[in-house]
C-alpha cells in the first residue's frame, strides 16, 4: 500500500503511529510518500520505507491535518508551509483522510480569520501581494508576506515565498477564488484544497466523529 | 513611459537600440522593467533606468521576441528560459509588441516541432513530465527535461526546472491546453502566450510587415 504522509502537528502523530505499528510488526507492506522535508526526516528516522511521486505516481491513501474544514469537506491547508507538496501528493491519492479537532470546522473557508497561504515565486512578490489582496475586496482581505522566526521572508521547500491572506468574512465562492488565484502569473499554489478530501475525522469534546463524501 | 524589456536574441537588439537612443538623447523619460537577469544586466550596462513590477505594476509597452506566432497572434515563448518573468511583465503591459522573422510563423502552436517549455518545481519533476506528455496523446508529444551545457538540469531564474514539449502535430486547442497544463500541481508557468500580443512585427525576405489585433 502506498501511503501519502502529511505535514504538521496532527500528521506527525499519524506518522509516529505508522512507525510504531511497523516496528511492532502489526503493519507491513507499506511505502510512504512524504509531503515535506520535515515529514521525510521524521518518517526516515522511524524506519518507514519511503518513495516519491516520481516512482509511485498513484497513491492509495493519504492522511493529513487541515487548518479549516467547511461543511462540504473543502479545506484550507498550508499554514505549515508545505501546501504545494501536500497538494501534489493528496491530489494523486485515491483516498484522502483528513484528521482535525473540532476547532477547525468553519461555515465558510477563510472564516477562521487565520491565514490562507498562497505560494508565490520570489520575483516581484509585492506585485502579487497587491494583486492577491485586490481579488478579495468583497471579503475584506489583508495579504501579508510570511516571515520566519528571524523576521526574514519564510522560504518554502521549493524556494518560494508565502503570502498569507486574512479574510474579514469567509470567501464567497471558493471554487472561483481558487481559479482566480491560480490565474495570476507567479502564483505557484494556494491553500484551498477543494473537492479533495474523501473523509474527515473530527476529534471533539464529545468523542470522535467521521464525515464522508 | 514604463517599458517591458524582453529576453533573447531579438529582444537584445531592441534593448541595445533603446540604450543607444537614450545615450544620444533621442529618447528620454523611460524606465525599463527587465524580464530576466540577463536582460537586467544588459540594460544596466547600457545605463537604462530600471525598475520592477513591484514599483511599476502597470507597464505601457513591452517589446520581446517569440519562438512561434500563429495567425491569431498567439505565441510560444520561453525557449530562452525566461517564460515566467516574461509572462508576468507582458501580461501587465497595455501594449505588447512582438518582433520575429518570418521563420517563426506557424499555422498552429507547437507546429514548428521545436520546444514548448513548461516551468515546473524541481520536486517530483519526473511525475509532472509524464503527466504533461500524457495531456497530448492526440498531438503526439515527447516531454524532455531541459539540460544545461554541462548536461545538468537547466535551472530557471526562479530555481525551477523546464520540461520541453515537442509536438508531432500542432496543438489542437491552445486555450484548453493552457488551462490543462496550469491545472497540474507543481507547474509554475507555460510557454503558451495566448491573447497577449497586440502587434507582431515580422521581418521577411520581402521586407517588414506588421500584424495588429
Amino acid at each position: 500500500m502506498v501511503l501519502g504522509l502529511g505535514t504538521g502537528s496532527t500528521a506527525a502523530f499519524a506518522v509516529a503511529e505508522i512507525g510504531a505499528l511497523l516496528a511492532s510488526g502489526k503493519l507491513s507492506g507499506i511505502v510512504g510518500v512524504p509531503t515535506s522535508k520535515r515529514t521525510f526526516e521524521q518518517a526516515q528516522s522511524l524506519g518507514i520505507p519511503l518513495s516519491t511521486l516520481d516512482d509511485h505516481p498513484r497513491i492509495d491513501l493519504a492522511i493529513d491535518g487541515a487548518d479549516e474544514v467547511d461543511p462540504d469537506l473543502n479545506l484550507v491547508k498550508g499554514r505549515g508551509g508545505a501546501l504545494l507538496r501536500e497538494k501534489m501528493v493528496e491530489a494523486a491519492s485515491d483516498k484522502f483522510i483528513v484528521v482535525v479537532d473540532e476547532t477547525k470546522l468553519v461555515t465558510g473557508l477563510g472564516g477562521s480569520g487565520l491565514a490562507m497561504p498562497v505560494e508565490v515565486v520570489q520575483f516581484c512578490w509585492k506585485y502579487n501581494q497587491v494583486r492577491l489582496q485586490d481579488l478579495f475586496n468583497d471579503e475584506g482581505c489583508e495579504a501579508k508576506l510570511r516571515l520566519d522566526e528571524g523576521g526574514k521572508p519564510y522560504v518554502t521547500d521549493n524556494s518560494n515565498y508565502i503570502v498569507d491572506l486574512y479574510f474579514k468574512t469567509p470567501i464567497k465562492d471558493a471554487l472561483a477564488a481558487g481559479k482566480e488565484i491560480s490565474a495570476l502569473e507567479g502564483v505557484v499554489e494556494h491553500g484551498l484544497f477543494l473537492d479533495m478530501a474523501t473523509s474527515v475525522i473530527i476529534a471533539g469534546t464529545d468523542g470522535v466523529s467521521v464525515k464522508t463524501k
